[in-house]
């Protein structure tokens, strides 16, 4: 296999992916994240490290982000957002902590593939990524790729167009400048 | 500004970037991940977690890796690979990790957009992903995302297209089979 | 307030902590670390700290152990054992955690305070630390200090004693050997 | 070996060390702590783990806490305070984060064993816990248990009666109203 042929299968599967998501959900995101006090996102494995470059980004853009079970994570309130990361919405330990979380009556956010799992109830927004998970549905993108890589790639490009228009909502016009909100001892 | 425009700067930004990779870079990558005993991976912000998952990765292909810092991180021998991920390659944290390790003879990947860093001497292979950086050099692919993003959204692709690479060179034709090697406490 | 009334404090509580765990649960947990294949660790918050500095310290004598969500995580087995350090034993997460893992059958092992938990019934050994947590039990032994901290602090002096018992059950003789494994990038 | 030898190594080993602390550096590193507008720790390996639960205690009191490479990390300023946690000062990356770090001009706290390091021309306060680390200084205490387990738990209880210190300077006396500072969703 030469590199030529993966760089097609990856980009065109993401272009495919892209096009079959549906605007509204992702700009109703952006208001969402704007209107909370603090954010937190929950995930596992590939999908919990995508989570953790969003909410990096958004720290980034003055939004006071913690991942849950981050070391200095606070009480979630009423006034915050919690967003989960899960292709099939069925994943034991998110499903656990939006259950514990909804008890503080957070807003929740669940960003997957498969549109009715266990999270469904507690979701106030479900913004889809229809790319083929372990559940493998019928109306989910196939791809050639190894295990869950498009849809891990696809969080990670949908929160990085979710922060431009965050940024775009807060008239943050000078991007260069949010590298003073940025970690200086590295 | 509408999910459409930045859907599309991200994902034509991100055709560009790869138009202009050396494939006979990346296919030495995976070459040398494949002849190494260990893989470790160094990083910051969020190019760690970028490739933090690329180690996710290789680990499901059955090569033993790590980061630098993981908790269960053992000794860096002559006979295993050190692949940092740096922009600009002259992030302090890395290039005091890249000096250390050095002295006990891995080989070094650098993954990196400045082609003349201090990480430089101590290389065995660069693999140049040609975006513009904090350094903003003449020669790299100008982005309008927010901060490195689309480095960041470069070195995730780049891991999951050599891991392709590195399934095809393993012969491992079964992907799904690779959910056998996974977490399963989820 | 003066050092000396909080080092006094701190000091004599976990004196009176030790005295009352039973040498029989530690010794046969240091048993079952040595008869497993693998071993994973669990907890939240500062207890989780606590469990994955036993965890690095086992990987330094020779043990092949993770904590459940670390990146590089393997798949578990009814050849491996799970440390599970919850005070009370009704954190939802590690429960969900225990939960799931259980069915593929590893030894189970938790270090709390509560011998009535949710976890009881999935138990091969419980390891009782009677400090006082949120529960609040009638037999456990009450703290002067903030939230859980002693019974953190037992958790990681428990693990040490218990590391050394391994060392000698290995017949690990010259401790400093051990730092051939210790991660050497720092 | 049995239990109870370990246990009286351990505890044995701890009265002596905390003997051999002096008060006024401590209470001064309280002090430190409150006129500090956010702290940072740094360390490596399990010296990290207690630096972090160091900083998660910090944060149940009301003071906003990071480690350095933590995915929220903000940006440090001369407000500041830096708390660097290594036994020989010596170990490169700590020395490259404290070297960046006083760029900016926080204050700076060593904890560690060893009184001339390559940290001392940096420290406004060191704080010495005088165990036997990898450099093996003349007045150190040595210790029978593995690697630097004496120091690293000497790190995590001198921290906790710091943060009694704290409580105490704070005139917090309902210790059980911290739990609602306390990470919610566990």
């Amino acid at each position: 296999m030469k590199f030529e042929e993966t760089r097609e299968t990856v980009l065109s599967e993401l272009q495919t992916v892209f096009a079959s998501i549906d605007p509204d959900q992702v700009e109703k995101m952006a208001d969402m994240i704007c209107a909370s006090e603090k954010v937190f996102v929950v995930g596992v494995g590939r999908v919990l490290l995508m989570m953790q470059a969003f909410e990096k980004r958004l720290n980034h853009l003055g939004i006071d982000s913690y991942y849950v079970g981050e070391i200095n994570e606070p009480a979630i309130t009423d006034k915050d957002l919690l967003i989960v990361g899960s292709g099939s919405g069925e994943s034991i330990v998110p499903v656990a902590m939006v259950k514990v979380a909804s008890k503080f009556k957070p807003k929740i956010i669940h960003i997957g593939s498969n549109p009715q799992s266990s999270m469904t109830p507690y979701e106030d927004l479900f913004v889809r990524i229809p790319c083929s998970t372990k559940l493998n549905l019928d109306d989910e993108i196939k791809s050639r790729q190894i295990m869950s890589s498009l849809f891990e790639q696809s969080v990670l490009l949908l929160a990085d167009m979710t922060a431009m228009l965050i940024a775009d909502r807060k008239n943050i016009t000078d991007l260069h400048s949010l590298w003073r909100k940025h970690a200086n001892i590295e």
